[in-house]
Formats: structure tokens, C-alpha cells, sequence
């Protein structure tokens, strides 16, 4: 586990690159028979027919791996971060089996919190991109994160 | 299958209800093994002794529960939709196993593309209550939609 983080250790422009992601189909399209069952992502003989021309992983099913390797990299090691919200998520290209993809993510919004003194808000860009270099995915999300105890 | 909507039979105002959206323990606590394993989403006697007083959910497993309930509600019939982004989403309150969560839909907004008429963007904001009418999550969505073929 890496050192604990808290809000006052932070600054803008701090940045961490993911792990590589690979998307696996089997994987894929379980998630999608769940959670997102459009033929696009999960019949690859209707989907190589579709707009696609092939199968496409569904967008949250990219999202909640991406999410994991957040927890993977541990950027603020035993201390407790709540996620808040997601902003300014947009699907970019399609993300197709076989692809592995990373995640950079960078601070870029530090606010201290005015009514409760001892947390603030983090806020983290994440850009996705597959093995050619194509971003896929972003979004910035908000964390609460607690400032370095006195 | 509810009758093919296309973008140009939509008005901003129109709105839908989902379904009831029951949250197991069980199938909480595996998707968070597998996308956020933190202790307050996969540990029952941590979360106990953490800040919520016990398991919450995920906030990405609402969210692909939401997805899924959204496919089920089927809104376009059999148009080909597109998700292109999230805006806004907020976790507002925690998600606890035993919860029947409602999600409420609503088109916000409806843009015909000037580059590519045959499409436009609907805009539909999504909310999220448990069962006391607590709003638990928002967010509004961005999808491509085609217009009525001549």
C-alpha cells in the first residue's frame, strides 16, 4: 500500500498513470448480459453486421475496470476517500476485445471544504486511452478526502 | 418492444418511469470484488464499524443496475441508440443492501445535429430514489439518436 495521502499532501498537477487493461470478450460480454445487454455488446454475429463492425465493449463495463484500477493504484493509501460524482464522462472511440487500455489520471481542482474544516474535495481527470494511443474514454471525478489530521 | 421512436418523436418533457430495483447483498458485494473493493462495498464487519454504519453499495453497480433498467424500459423500441456521455452524476445518498430503488427519466433536451441531419442528441435526466423517496443518485445522459427515415 503506498504512504496515506490526505488533501493538504496534494496539489494540482500531480498525476499517476494506470495499469494496463485488457479488455477480454468472455468478460465483456458477461458484464453486458447483466448490466447493458444491447446486441453491440453481446452478439458478435449481430454486432460484425452493426455500425461497429464487430462487438464493442459497453461503456460501463470500461468505466467499472477503470474504476478498479483507480483502487489498484491506491493513490492515497489507507485514507478514507468517498467518490461523490462523476462529471464530463464522454465515450470516444469504440473499445473492441483485444484492446488494452490505460488510464492517466491528474489532479486538477483542490477545494477545502468551508463548513467542514477537517475534508475537502479532490478533483481527478481521467483519461483513458487504447494500445494505438486513441483516448476511448474521460470523465473527472470529485473525491472527498479528509486533510492530515492535526 | 415498445413502437421505434425516432429523435424527431420526442419532446423535452416526456418522461418514464423504471422499474423496482431491489439490492441484494450478495450480487453488491461481487461486483465490488471485481471493480471496487473497497471495505465499506465487500466487508460487512468493516463497514459495520466505518462511517456509513454498514455495507453500502457501490455507486457503480446503481449505475449499471440503472443501465440495465434503462434497457429494460426499452424507449426507442428497436431504434439503434447510442450512450455518448454522463453529466452531473452525483451519489447523493448511501445505498444499502434491502433497498428498492425507482429510477425517473426525463428528456431535458433534444438537438439536431447541423453536420450529420439523420441525428441528433437526446438529453435525459435520470433520477435515482430508494424507497422512502430519497433521491440516492442523478445524472444526465447524452445519447445519439437518429431521425424518422423519409
Amino acid at each position: 500500500m503506498n504512504p496515506d495521502r490526505y488533501l493538504d499532501d496534494l496539489a494540482v498537477g500531480d498525476h499517476w498513470d494506470g495499469h494496463p487493461i485488457p479488455i477480454e470478450q468472455d468478460a465483456a460480454i458477461a458484464f453486458a448480459r447483466q448490466y447493458d445487454p444491447q446486441p453491440m455488446h453481446i452478439d458478435p454475429v449481430a454486432a460484425a453486421q452493426g455500425r461497429f463492425g464487430g462487438l464493442i465493449a459497453t461503456g460501463w463495463y470500461v468505466a467499472a475496470l477503470v474504476m478498479r484500477d483507480y483502487i489498484e493504484t491506491n493513490p492515497w493509501g489507507g485514507t478514507p476517500a468517498l467518490g461523490i460524482g462523476v462529471d464530463e464522462l464522454r465515450w470516444l472511440h469504440p473499445v473492441r476485445p483485444g484492446d488494452v487500455l490505460r488510464a492517466r489520471r491528474e489532479i486538477v481542482e483542490l477545494t477545502r471544504s468551508r463548513s467542514k474544516p477537517d475534508r475537502g474535495t479532490v478533483r481527478v481527470r481521467t483519461s483513458v486511452a487504447n494500445q494505438d494511443g486513441r483516448e476511448v474514454m474521460r470523465f473527472s471525478t470529485l473525491i472527498q478526502l479528509p486533510v492530515r489530521p492535526a
